[in-house]
C-alpha cells in the first residue's frame, strides 16, 4: 500500500512542514520506501518530482523538505509497490492534458481486474494498475464530454460516479487535481484537516519538529490537508467516510457525498460509522 | 530566442557539465532569463523540472547542477520570452502522452499564425506559440496512426513533414523526444559534438570549467550532445544546416534528412553552405 498527501489553500503555501512528515514513512517511520512524487500547481502551470528512490533517502526529498516552493494546490505520494516494478514510470502522481489542464493522480490500494477496460485517449506509460485507472477514468470523461463542462456539477458527478466504480474493484483512495479543483476518494483510509485564524501550533507525529501557524500566515488563510493518516499529534483530524467523495477548491470543501457502500462491504453501512 | 540543449547516449550519462554552461546563458553571459526547464528520460519513464525564475539564479537548477542524474536522453531549454507570459506554464519543455510513451518538445523560434490551426487530441495548457505547435504536431501524428508505425520510416517521415511546415511559418529550432529517440529540426542555429573513445578534455564557454571525460566513461560509450550555442572553447562542433532533420537513438545518428529550404531562403541554397 501507499501513502498519500494532498493541500488545498486559498494563498500560495508551501508544504515542507507536512511534507518533512510524509518522508519519514517512505522508509523510517513507515515501509514505503519504493519511491515518491509530488506536484506543485501555480496557476495552470504543474511541477511534478518524481524519484523511484526511497524518500528518506532522497536527496531530492531533503531539497523539496527545505526550498519552500508555494502553491495553492500540492498532492504527493509515497509508494511501496505491489503491482509494477519501482521504476520511475511507475512512480505517482502520473499526469495527463485534459481540455488544456493539466489533471494529475495519486491512487493508494489494489484494482482487480481493471486492465481489462479498453481505453480510450490516454494510454499508461508504466505498469501499476493506479495508472491505468487514471487512464480509464480521463478516457471516460473525454468520450463523455468533449469540452470541460459548464456546470462543474455534470463533472463531479461523472469523477464520482467513476471513482466509485473503481472502489468496487478493490481499494481506491485517491486525490486528483485539474489545476483548481482536489478531487478526493476515500476507499478506506483518508483524513483532512482544515487550519483558519485563529492558527495554532502543530507538532509532526513521524519527525521531531512543531510548527507555529500563526508565524506564517494571515487572519484570511484557509489551508487543507489531507493524508492517509493524521501528520500531527495535537490537532484535530477529521477521518473521511468509506466511500465518501469531495471536492476542494482554495481550502474549502466544495462538495461531498457519500457514495454507495462496496457490495464487499455492504453488512457495515458505513453512514453508521462515526467519525473520529 | 530561447536556447536548446539535448544528449543522447548508449548509457546512462550525467549532464552536469554541458548543463553548467547552459544555464549562465540564462541571465549571464546570455539574456534567456525567463525561465529554463530541462527532462530526463529513465527507460520509459520522464522526470521534467521547470522553474520560471532565470537559470543562473535558480536554485533548482543549482541543485540540478551539482546532482548527477543519469540518462541517456535529455532535452533542455532556456527562455527568452517572446510570447506567452513569463510563467510556469509557459515553461520548456512540453511534454504530453502518446501511444503509451512520454513525449517532450523544446522549441526556440517564433511560429507565425500556428494559433489558428485547428487542433485534434492534444490542447495547450500556456500560451506559447510552441505549446500550440507541439499540441499540433501530436494531434497530426495520432490523427495519421492510431498506434505507432511499426515502421519508425514511417513515423520520421511524418514528423520531418510537420516539423518542416512548422518552420514555414518562422524560426523552429526543435528537440523533440519519445523516450527513445531524439528528433532535432535546424530552422536557423543548431551545433551538435558526438564524444567517443579516445575520450579527451574539454572547457566550457561560459564558465571556468574543465572536465576530462576519459576519467567518466569507458570505451564503448557514446554521446552526442546538441545545443543552440557550441557549448566547449577546445572541440569542433558540427553545425546542422538550415532545414536539416536528424533522428538519434543512443548517441548514434540514425536518420539525417534536408528539408526543402523555406521559400524566403530559396535564394540561398543551403546545400551549397559548408559546415563549420
Amino acid at each position: 500500500m501507499c501513502e498519500l498527501l494532498g493541500m488545498t489553500a486559498n494563498v500560495p503555501t508551501d508544504i515542507c512542514f507536512s511534507i518533512t512528515g510524509l518522508i519519514q514513512r517512505g522508509g523510517k517511520t513507515g515501509p514505503h520506501k519504493d519511491g515518491w512524487g509530488i506536484a506543485f500547481y501555480e496557476g495552470a502551470g504543474c511541477r511534478i518530482f518524481h524519484d523511484p528512490q526511497a524518500s528518506v533517502d532522497s536527496k531530492l526529498a531533503e531539497w523539496i523538505r527545505t526550498f519552500p516552493i508555494k502553491s495553492k494546490l500540492v498532492l504527493s505520494h509515497i509508494r511501496k509497490a505491489n503491482r509494477g516494478k519501482v521504476e520511475l514510470k511507475n512512480t505517482h502522481p502520473f499526469s495527463r492534458e485534459l481540455w488544456g489542464s493539466y489533471w494529475t493522480f495519486a491512487h493508494n490500494g489494489q484494482l482487480k481486474g481493471i486492465k481489462k477496460e479498453p481505453l480510450g485517449d490516454f494510454f499508461p506509460v508504466g505498469t501499476t494498475d493506479s495508472e491505468y485507472a487514471f487512464c480509464w477514468l480521463l478516457s471516460k470523461l473525454k468520450a463523455k464530454f468533449r469540452n470541460r463542462p459548464k456546470d462543474e456539477s455534470f463533472l463531479r458527478k461523472e469523477i464520482q460516479k467513476l471513482l466509485t466504480s473503481l472502489n468496487q474493484r478493490g481499494v481506491c483512495n485517491v486525490l486528483m487535481a485539474d489545476s483548481k479543483h482536489l478531487y478526493v476518494f476515500c476507499s478506506t483510509k483518508l483524513s483532512f484537516i482544515t487550519r483558519r485564524s485563529p492558527f495554532g501550533k502543530a507538532r509532526l507525529l513521524d519527525a521531531d519538529m512543531t510548527i507555529d501557524f500563526s508565524e506564517h500566515t494571515t487572519p484570511n488563510d484557509l489551508v487543507t490537508v489531507l493524508a492517509t493518516r493524521p501528520l500531527t499529534e495535537n490537532e484535530t483530524w477529521t477521518q473521511l467516510f468509506p466511500g465518501e467523495f469531495q471536492v476542494w477548491k482554495e481550502g474549502a470543501l466544495m462538495y461531498q457525498a457519500q457514495s454507495e457502500a462496496k457490495s464487499l462491504t455492504s453488512n457495515k453501512n458505513p453512514r453508521k460509522e462515526k467519525r473520529k
